[in-house]
């Protein structure tokens, strides 16, 4: 684990809901997806973009732990039986099967409450003052609801075993992935301080990488590794998904990822600071093998 | 329906998610619960309090239907299977009966989501500034979060079947019941710019006619009338429910809803101007058949 990542995951756990014998099992199954690992992707974009704007860490670390939450909860939800219903998340139990239907519902709800919570905390407003933290919480508000992820999970539902237009495949894949990326990105900037140009090109790299990364998902759900990756593939052809590969076949795919991957290092153009690190993530996501 | 509340539905519906092709059912689906009426005592509430402090209607508007936009969510995430499994809500199929349990899901974590977007809304900023709205927001969050409305929810399924202490009772009707009442009247005061001692007495005005209102609530389920009251009465005895009034007798239950009704009306001292309203509304719960 990186130095990086490490603060993250004290960060969290800081602004985790404490365990109270009150609200036991409901703080506990929150704890239990909010902590239970995986990449940080978002909350490290957050840092990066911030630094990347002149801003420190003590200044981005809130809005990457909200953003965390608000990943997190969706995670949790979308596990739900009435959505995807799986059984598992990251080689754990998902959260309905170990604290019950009706408390996994709650921990998201209460995931999705508590990012608000900690964007608007004391420790945010203390670090970047009350204007930067309300629209950095109102920029991952717009993000996550209908017009953001919330909107991509729609779209997915309701196109499910379809073939659909390439324009559509966009918007959902925009809905459900990047939008929460453009919100890690664009809060970095924002708790910054950063003007509207770096903020806009923020949100163009992350909409770009967003789009790549699910993409190559499409991708390696065909030309992938179980083991590396970690789970079945071939999933997408045996349910019938309409992919960018389905559509487009295995070579157009990859050159749309390589496309927005370029598109995104682009934007990286307008900060003149150091973009060594996101530069080369753009690049990783691209020809990503797990 | 009184100018008020006509204002309020209106600000709702500016508010509301647009109706979008690409997100169609989603955003129905919110504008179904959101709209579909209600009393609107919360957002009411909001508007009462900032007027008392000196705010005005425009102060208060968006975090009024921020308010109601929670409440809205909280109905149809506890009317869904694994929670109440409520098919209907208002006299009209409850959320998930008209558009399917994982659209109804998606609809609470929109509005939900939506009550913070609209809380650092544009129009929020430009009337109070960030720092009244970041303030109001987090209260809104700490009040629906796991210390609050979700805490009590968890509090609730815990104690399903069971005899618990009056302690417990009240923790939990303080977080379904009372959290949200007192977001909404100490965000009217937030808006308005008022001082920590007006802020603190809403908040024991909220917490106590919040309490008062599910007390009478315990009592009209034995003595209400069910055509008045328009639902079912003697729900509480056939499920074995823990209430106030299987508790204390219901002499005492009322008894407990005049003193709740009186510390609400004494909290009400602080704020030197016209507080008929509050307190007409304090009473009334007091004694409502319906």
């Amino acid at each position: 684990m990186t130095d990086q990542i490490l603060k993250i995951e004290k960060a969290l756990d800081r602004f985790a809901p404490e365990t109270d014998a009150l609200y036991k099992t409901v703080t506990d199954a929150m704890r239990y997806s909010l902590l239970g690992g995986g990449k940080r992707v978002r909350a490290v974009l957050t840092l990066e973009f911030c630094k990347l704007c002149g801003g420190t860490e003590e200044a981005a670390m809130p809005f990457a732990c909200a953003v965390e939450m608000v990943h997190a909860y969706s995670l949790i939800h979308d596990d739900l039986p009435c959505m995807d219903n799986d059984d598992m998340r990251r080689g754990k139990p998902s959260n309905h099967k170990v604290y019950g239907e009706n408390m996994a519902l709650l921990a998201g709800d209460g995931l999705l409450t508590k990012a608000f919570e900690t964007a608007l905390s004391f420790e945010a407003l203390r670090a970047v003052g009350a204007e930067r933290a309300a629209r950095a919480a109102s920029v991952l508000a717009f993000c996550a609801g209908e017009r953001g992820m919330v909107g991509g999970q729609c779209v997915d539902l309701e196109t499910e075993n379809q073939i659909v237009p390439l324009d559509v495949l966009r918007v959902k894949d925009t809905g459900k992935t990047a939008n929460l990326i453009m919100a890690a990105c664009m809060m970095g900037c924002i708790a910054a301080g950063a003007d509207e140009e770096r903020i806009e090109a923020a949100k163009d790299y992350a909409l770009h990488i967003g789009l790549a990364f699910q993409i190559r998902d499409d991708i390696l759900d065909v030309v992938g590794d179980a083991q590396e990756l970690g789970k079945n593939i071939g999933v997408d052809a045996q349910n019938n998904r309409c992919t960018y590969v389905s559509l487009l076949g295995m070579e157009r795919a990859q050159a749309l990822v390589d496309e927005h991957t370029r598109a995104a290092i682009d934007a990286l153009e307008v900060f003149g600071g150091e973009t060594t690190f996101l530069h080369d993530f753009a690049l990783q996501l691209a020809s990503r093998s797990k």
